[in-house]
Order: structure tokens, then C-alpha cells, then sequence
């Protein structure tokens, strides 16, 4: 590993991936962190679930929603992807000195609207003012308590021939985030926004499908590529996904086209991955379908042991090529 | 308010209050956040008591500690000072580009550290990295979740005539810092160090020693004389401390003279004040002395109905003056 640690290292890629391993992992070993979900699942008679995240997305404000959103809805999802029910947030605002104070409103507002909206109760918070230079406006952190509802959803529970599903169009937010920041492109028709929300009520309408659901994942910094990644990694098995079959919307398609960036690689902060039984894949598609923010939900793969601890992506042209975890920074600061 | 958020809004003292009234308190209103703890203490079958910090201290290293043990301990602390036991903990991590690595590992190795000795698990966490020149070396949040072992411990269980305990000489952490970053006076001695502790063993203690404990709070940003305002405002009884009877090292009192600070406004992070009825109150102080971060802990004063939730400093020359909550920002970034 590098000396000093390099922007590289925040990509959520491969090189955050190294970093947690060889620091975090190396010194911290018990079984809830070493099951790297996005949540630990603790003991105890009523199992906690218990998620962080800090969010340090730069513009604040973007098409779709600010920091302050995102911050709420990190976390909820977090806590959805490990089968539990957020019910409380904590709330820590690192705030750079010269932040106006509107700004700051703005941001509480938008916290207060997105907790109420995810039914999460902020109970507990700090707040810090750094000199001027040191931070970016705001850097937010939460962290969620939440109940367990459905045990055992990790990788490991796939089996061979599982359908893979996305809850819809990869790429909203990295793209949006990335047009807000450059200004490079002139999106004046809005066509491209984060799809920052929660999904808790998404993860709810597919446990009350009765689909076989063996894990959850909410595809963020590194993009769906890197989330397919770590599920055929931690799992064993390989997945296998037909590139004509993921959503992808026409804007951002065509933004990330001039931008040179891969949707399957942008961060969403909206949409999930679900691994389900073949059989009952049907089942969770028409659930997704059904609610508000799983309209555009597609069946996009399936788990193939052959593939062995490997992604490919079938190519519409009929190839074939090995996806990889997101190696360097593509999108720095987008949540 | 002002329009703009200055550094006197993180100091932990009047304007810190202020805002936390005024932008945080208006919008998220429920029993747990209102009572502004150290922590929430949440409802059902086992009670959770769950806290969050965010560590944004600058140096990184300073005698007697490090951000690292900090992010521990103050978490560990907040959770105690509550009645509950810390048992798992959450850690963010906003690595600024260009940290070394080994500066890194040495905070994470200072983490372990103190975690193992405050018996918490680091169960969850996050990693960013954000540009030089927007963040400092590392800020770090940790939340933590503890199960609660003594209920009502809150400034509104205080009583006239009740005992105020401090459990050691003020001021430590504050005096160190400033003296570390400010490489103004040579302190080669070495006699001015952090107390940078994690307080849960000392609770024990006290609760162990079957004082009746009204309330707990470890003073740190703004100081004793901060927290003893807490104390005074939120209960409507007010508190008389003896001048005399407030321990301080000669070390922290020479070094606070020369940088024209008050010990009383210094910050702590190993020190707790309580509140015991004044029977009691004999108990609690042999209980605190008997153990290794209690030895200097002393009796400073009581609670006093006529003071009506004010903080009457009695001097040593006999006077009596009003303490105030820290106005402005004595001490920015000091944990």
C-alpha cells in the first residue's frame, strides 16, 4: 500500500476495500465487522441493527436533493439492507467556519423532511465548527439503530441459478453529483437527478412479496459493478448480467457518455440490489414494480457457480467481459 | 444569529447552546433529543442509550493522548455519563488526502487500545477521503450503543442541599492541547498531559458505593464551570462552588496563567462531575478517590435553591461572582 493515503482510497473500490482490509480488519476482529455488511447485526434478545456513515458530498446542494438528505437516506438504507428497521438516527454536523446560516437551515430542513418521510427519529447529535479551510461547508454523520426484521441476508446465502435484480436506473446520483460539480455540461432541462430516497418502504414490499430474498445491497460509491463484485467475492459464486437488461435512463446515459464515465460504475443513493430464488424472482420484480421508487426495477442476471467469484457482463453485442471492483477515484465526494 | 456560523458556534459554550436551540431543537422535537444528554436513552424491553461525537482536534497527537483514544473514550463517556454501559461502537473515519499512512495506523492502534481497555466492540464503520486543504489530517465520529444499568440520572433529580463532586483536577485536556499546538511555551517537563480517559470503570465504582447519584457529565468543550451551568439551567435549583476546594494541577494553573485561561473553562476528557445527596456524598468521593482516575477527586460545593439556576462561584477571598456558560470560543478543536 501507498505511503499516504491518496483520494484513491475513498473511491469505495479497490483500494478502500485493501485499505479496510489491512487497517480496520487487521486490528478489529469480531463477528458483526466481519461480515462487512452495510450495517453490523448485534445480539441480544432484540437484534440491533447499527450503521455509520459520514457524508462529505461536494456541491451540497444537487439536483434531487442535498447532503442533508443523503444523509438520512445512507443511513436508512444501510440498516434496510441488513433487514432491519431504522427507527433512530443520530445526527453530526462538522461544520466549516464562514457556512451561512441559510445554508445550515436549508440542510436541518431537508434532514427533518427525509427523517419524517423514512418514519426515523433524530434523538441524539453534535456539532463541531472547524476553521475555515478545513472542511467543505458541512460533512454530516449518522448513525442508525435500528430492529432486525429478516435474518441472514449476506452474500453467502446465494445459490447457484439465483436471479439478480435492480430496483431501477444505475447511475442517477454519480451522474447528477458530477454534472452539479463541473458545470461542464448544460443539463437546464433537469433531466438528470440523484435518485437520493429511502428505500425502506421498497425493502418492505419485497419482504411482503414472499420472494426468497438472500441479500440486499444499496449500490452507492462504486457503483453496481463494484456492489455485483462484492457479492460474487464474499459469496464464492460468480454472477453473470446481461448489459441490454440494466436501466439505464437516457440522460444519463448520454451524460455519462460525454463525461466518460461508466454508469454501472456511478453511485446510486436510491435504488437496491436483490439476489432472490429463481423461482420467486417474479414475485420480487412485480413487488418493486409496484411501488413509487421501484417502477423501473429489471431482472439483470443470475448467479452462476461456473463463474467462479467473478462478475461478467454479457455484452449486447454477445461478448462477454469481467467486471472489476472500481479501481482509483472516478467519483470522489459524491456522498 | 449571526447570518454566517463562526468558530465561537463550536465552542461548546453559549452560542453552541444557542444554535442547537434555535436550528436543531425547532425541528426535531421528541422526548429522547430533548432532554439534551450526553446521549438518548431510547424506549422498549432493554434500554438503549446511544450517543454520537464527532473528534475534530487539532493536533492529532498531543501528551496524553491522541483524536484516536479521544474518539473512544468520549464516546464511552457519554454513554456512561447517561447510566448506561457502552458496549458497541460505531467509526467514521474523514481522512484528508495526504495523511500519512503511519499516522493512521498509529490512531487506529490507539483506538484498539482504548477500546479494549473501555471493554467496547468497533462493530461498524466508514471511510472517506477528502481532498487537501478540506479537511485536517482525520476527523473522526464515533456513535456508541450501551444498554442502561441506572435510570433518571439527570439534572432534574437534583435537590437543594445535594453534594457537586468533580472526580480530579480541571482542565487537563485543554491546557495540553493548547499548550501542543501552540508550541508557545516549552513544556519539556512534561507535567501538562491530556486526561483523556474512559470513565465507565469509575462509574462503576460510584454506583457500586450505593451513593445516591443524581446526576452524571463529563465537563468537556466549555469546561466545569459549562457544565455546571448545564446543571443549574436545566434543573431551575442553582449550585455554589468552593474556589478553593476545585482541584487543579500546578502544572494546568501555571500553564492557563501564562496563556490567560481558566481552568474552569478548560476542557476535560477524563473528569466527570456528579451530583450525590449531601449523606451520601462521603461515599461517593471515597469511591472515586479508591480508584485510579478518581485519586484527586474532591467535593467542590452544593446545590442551592436561593442560587435559582445560577452558578455562584465562592472565592477564596471570600467574594462570590456568577459563572457563565463559556462565552465565545476559548478553546476551538480540542476534541
Amino acid at each position: 500500500m501507498d505511503e499516504i493515503i491518496t483520494l484513491d482510497y475513498g473511491s469505495g473500490g479497490k483500494k478502500t476495500s485493501r485499505l479496510i482490509e489491512s487497517e480496520i480488519l487487521s486490528r478489529f476482529s469480531n463477528p458483526a465487522l466481519g461480515e462487512l455488511g452495510d450495517g453490523a447485526i448485534l445480539p441480544g434478545a432484540e437484534k440491533i441493527v447499527f450503521s455509520t456513515d459520514s457524508f462529505v458530498v461536494s456541491p451540497l446542494f444537487f439536483p434531487g436533493g442535498d447532503i442533508g438528505k443523503l444523509a438520512v437516506c445512507g443511513t436508512v438504507n444501510d440498516i434496510a439492507m441488513c433487514g432491519g428497521e431504522a427507527k433512530y438516527l443520530s445526527l453530526s454536523l462538522i461544520i466549516e467556519e464562514g457556512l451561512e446560516r441559510s445554508a445550515l437551515s436549508r440542510i436541518l430542513d431537508s434532514i427533518r423532511a427525509a427523517a419524517e418521510s423514512a418514519r426515523v427519529q433524530v434523538v441524539t447529535g453534535d456539532t463541531k465548527v472547524v476553521e475555515r479551510g478545513r472542511g467543505d461547508g458541512v460533512y454530516i454523520n449518522t448513525a442508525g439503530i435500528g430492529f432486525l426484521r429478516r435474518a441472514g441476508l449476506t452474500p453467502g446465502a446465494m445459490r447457484d441459478g439465483d436471479a439478480v435484480l435492480i430496483s431501477g436506473t444505475a447511475g442517477d446520483h454519480g451522474a447528477a453529483v458530477m454534472l452539479a460539480r463541473g458545470g461542464l455540461i448544460d443539463d437546464s432541462s433537469g433531466a438528470v437527478k440523484s435518485d437520493c430516497a429511502a428505500l425502506n418502504g421498497l425493502v418492505d414490499a419485497l419482504f411482503a412479496s414472499g420472494a426468497e430474498i438472500r441479500c440486499l445491497r444499496d449500490p452507492t460509491r462504486g457503483g453496481a459493478a463494484t456492489t455485483l463484485c462484492e457479492f460474487a467475492g464474499s459469496s464464492g459464486l460468480g454472477i453473470e448480467i446481461e448489459e441490454r437488461d440494466i436501466p439505464v435512463s437516457p440522460a444519463v446515459a448520454a451524460a455519462c457518455s460525454l463525461l466518460g464515465l461508466d454508469p454501472l460504475y456511478c453511485a446510486n443513493e436510491g435504488k437496491l440490489l436483490c439476489v432472490t430464488s429463481q423461482e420467486t424472482a417474479h414475485a420480487a420484480l412485480e413487488a418493486m414494480r409496484a411501488h413509487p421508487l421501484g417502477r423501473d426495477a429489471a431482472v439483470i442476471g443470475r448467479v452462476s457457480a461456473a463463474a467462479k467469484g467473478r462478475v461478467i457482463l454479457r455484452t449486447a453485442a454477445g461478448g462477454g467481459r469481467v467486471l472489476h471492483k472500481l479501481a482509483g477515484a472516478q467519483l470522489p465526494r459524491i456522498c
